[in-house]
């Protein structure tokens, strides 16, 4: 396994004036070719940088984007969706050139049926607006990954994060959604029902595709009933050990935590520098819990036990709505924090996920392994899920560092893919996880190849992402195929 | 929308006598050409009925349903999974020709893992089987459809039943897969981590596809805890709309049911007839609450109000472990249950499901159409989720009342589609629901059928269900299209 450099020998190109002219038409000062719009497309909130695209659109309907789609497939041109640019894994970059499809404008709660506990959304809508929306009705969005992601972008990614412990993953959530294809078909998948056996699950596979089978123009989600009481707590262990372990008891006896988060001693040490906060410089846990008043005692007191007898200490009760959302805001801000541990550097986040009977070992290995390299490293996880980060602190253009980072990044997505588990658990695999495809998947990795090509006979949707260039099985006789990463001997 | 009839001009035909052999020579006795066996593979527990299969195969491993896809493939021979052959809707008939393929030696459960809520089974395991397995671990797996079929089939149709409203369906109870794909590629999807964005999920692709995109060889599922508390009741409504009025107020009011089970008063008649219970003769909700000791008497508590203030009477708590085994061996008892009241009949047994806020008015108006049509046809229903059945009475070869049976089975999906609905919200599509795919998704029926064709491009995995025959787009200009279904126009 390596992590090859995405971008090496990937180049803009300029785009065909038929269909410059067809855009221009269609969009008027919706569609740019300026520097400006361009380079803001460029870059990530992660280390991954991109080429400007050639241009940049940002339609207005999903009919805007189906003729969008027709034309860029007719002179075989890349298209790349583009959300809020907050994934960490380059996504949204123009790695092979082409348009960028800035869905921001798309930005509207066409309806909410509270009744069904669902809300039909526009896919530029960011997952805090919609919450703000939602406030009279007594419901909420629950999927919460930190950043205020558009909901499209959370879908395409399979976004989760603190709160997926309890309500699950956009996995979970996306009952139904409208997507235009390459060859801009709009169609829709899934229903209204809170189930169904009706064929091939569509939205599930549309759903973590990253804007490669298509383009998300529109989502049925489902909503969660505001729980009647709300508590959450943070405490302190001597060792990360303990933390952990902690947490592998309290999922085993079934509490149903609505999240229950670890943070590092360094991380605590980060959020003290950032936010002026006196934790004890030691591993904690932040937890809440949602239910009627009566679970929510029963649940609190119950984990506490647990945490106690694990030796956890300091707790820390957040019982007014400002005071959690002080909690989860510092938690939120984690990744930010850091820098503060170093100023000025840059982050190569991991993202591995493990079955939760191998978490403490994970988590242990991969902080001795930073603690070897030198690196500083702080480490969070939505532990309930088994998935933790660790953000690999480097100098901006320090190569010997990068490859340091890489290399921790590589260990670590071994380390869980021997265990069973995943190289990523909610930040996608976009440009950087994409070399450890074939390690997780094998041959299901030809078999992603073969249903991109099936929908996306010409490749334009965000090429070079997520699938291999050639989806044919390794016994493929092409001599001379032109796929960089080719499977076939020779 | 039509229910056109599956096996028109559909013939069995001879095997090719170098796959004869091949399969005799890898199988020995467990591949037959035998009549009986044969025989045996072509009844199903609803009125479809296929053809024999012209030879049937019992492979022990994945790799001889991959030495069969391989041989079979290269044949150009259909193949059939089939798993306890309990499917309404005619799923695993070689309703083309072709080979069953009967998993159910490949009944070992392989692997506990207690610490990580998992199992792993081969799909010939029962439902049934794996729980006595895990009496001894205090975890079950939760999903209940009654019948006590195969894991590999309850998957492959993403199933669900009594248990769905609380721990989810097949869709969320299948972490991982081993499949093998139509040219013998053994691939498996997913992980035992809880959470993965590593591309596309090919796991809930083949979770429902009915056995045409692979043939499913090992599953890795997710279990429960068992409750510390269970309590069950059931309780009478004087009225049908009463009763789904108190589901859709329950189900709003966040009390997590275990089981919200509705059953009309014809079925509590059949009770009656076939149990020798004595319920009244009127509309009743089971219902089934899993918990802490405290959670479970505050939930029970919630429902009886609300229960009480829409009229419910005779509530009866089954407190024992009997009395509750009792209790829902009843309901699952039901479709066999409902004969009682025509003995000698065949039933046609729909599948709707609807959002929430259009239950009542589903359920009340397919009540209205089958009293109007003058067939006997009990209403039972998982309506925590919004899907109902209704089990319609016909007497063996009564063309006419099968005529109004599909007439009322249609009125109905086009009711479900009306509101947002589906066509199946547990059955699946088979042959019975295969004329109603185009309605129900649109051009997301061809995205199927490109999928489809991708994975399986001769088309062996189980023909002429679930997919069109011809997955272009309806523009496409084939003036000599072969596919009995081709969407061009002329």
């Amino acid at each position: 396994m390596s992590f090859p450099d995405p971008l090496a020998s990937e180049q803009a190109q300029a785009l065909p004036p038929a269909l410059v002219t067809a855009l221009d038409a269609l969009l008027g000062a919706r569609f740019s070719q300026k520097r400006g719009d361009r380079d803001q497309h460029a870059a990530s909130e992660s280390f991954h940088r991109g080429p400007p695209p050639d241009a940049v659109v940002w339609p207005d309907s999903a009919e805007e984007v189906s003729s969008i789609l027709r034309a860029c497939s007719q002179h075989a041109v890349p298209v790349i969706p583009w959300g809020t640019g907050t994934s960490l894994e380059g996504h949204a970059l123009a790695s092979r050139g082409g348009i960028t499809l800035n869905l921001s404008r798309m930005d509207r709660v066409l309806e909410v049926r509270a009744a069904d506990m669902q809300a039909s959304v526009q896919p530029g809508v960011t997952r805090e607006a919609l919450n703000t929306d939602l406030r009279a009705t007594e419901l909420f969005f629950p999927v919460d990954p930190g950043a205020n992601a558009s909901l499209g972008g959370m879908a395409a990614t399979r976004a989760s994060g603190t709160t997926a412990v309890r309500y699950g993953t956009m996995r979970d959530n996306v009952l139904a959604l409208q997507v235009v294809l390459a060859d801009g078909r709009i169609i829709r998948t899934g229903t209204r029902a809170a189930k169904s056996s009706a064929g091939y699950d569509l939205t599930a596979l549309f759903v973590g595709s990253e804007g490669t089978l298509g383009v998300i123009t529109e989502l049925t989600l489902r909503l969660q009933g505001q729980p009647e009481e709300t508590a959450a707590a943070v405490c302190a262990f001597d060792t990360l050990q303990a933390a952990v372990d902690c947490v592998t008891v309290t999922i085993h006896s079934g509490i149903p935590m609505a999240r229950i988060e670890f943070v590092d001693a360094l991380t605590a040490r980060a959020f003290n520098l950032h936010s002026g906060t006196s934790l004890p410089e030691l591993p904690h846990l932040m937890v809440e819990f949602h239910g009627s008043a009566t679970s929510v005692r029963e649940d609190a007191a119950r984990f506490g036990e647990i945490a106690t007898e694990m030796g956890a200490a300091g707790f820390d009760w957040a019982t007014t709505p400002e005071d959690r959302a002080r909690l989860w805001r510092m938690r939120h801000g984690a990744y930010h924090a850091a820098f503060a541990l170093r100023p000025g550097s840059v982050g190569v986040v991991t993202d591995v996920c493990v079955p939760m009977s191998h978490l403490a070992d994970a988590v242990a290995g991969a902080a001795q392994d930073i603690a070897a390299s030198g690196l500083v490293g702080p480490i969070v996880g939505h532990v309930g899920d088994g998935n933790f980060h660790s953000l690999l602190l480097i100098d901006p253009g320090n190569e010997r560092q990068m490859a340091q980072a890489k290399a921790l990044a590589l260990r670590m997505a071994e380390r869980a893919l021997a265990v069973g588990g995943t190289i990523t658990g909610e930040h996608g695999v976009g440009l950087g996880k994409r070399g450890l495809m074939a390690a997780e998947h094998g041959e299901g990795w030809q078999v992603m190849g073969a249903i991109k090509t099936a929908l996306d006979p010409a490749g334009i949707l965000n090429p070079g992402k997520l699938v291999p260039d050639c989806p044919a099985p390794p016994d493929c006789p092409a001599p001379d195929c032109p796929a960089p990463d080719c499977p076939a001997p020779g």
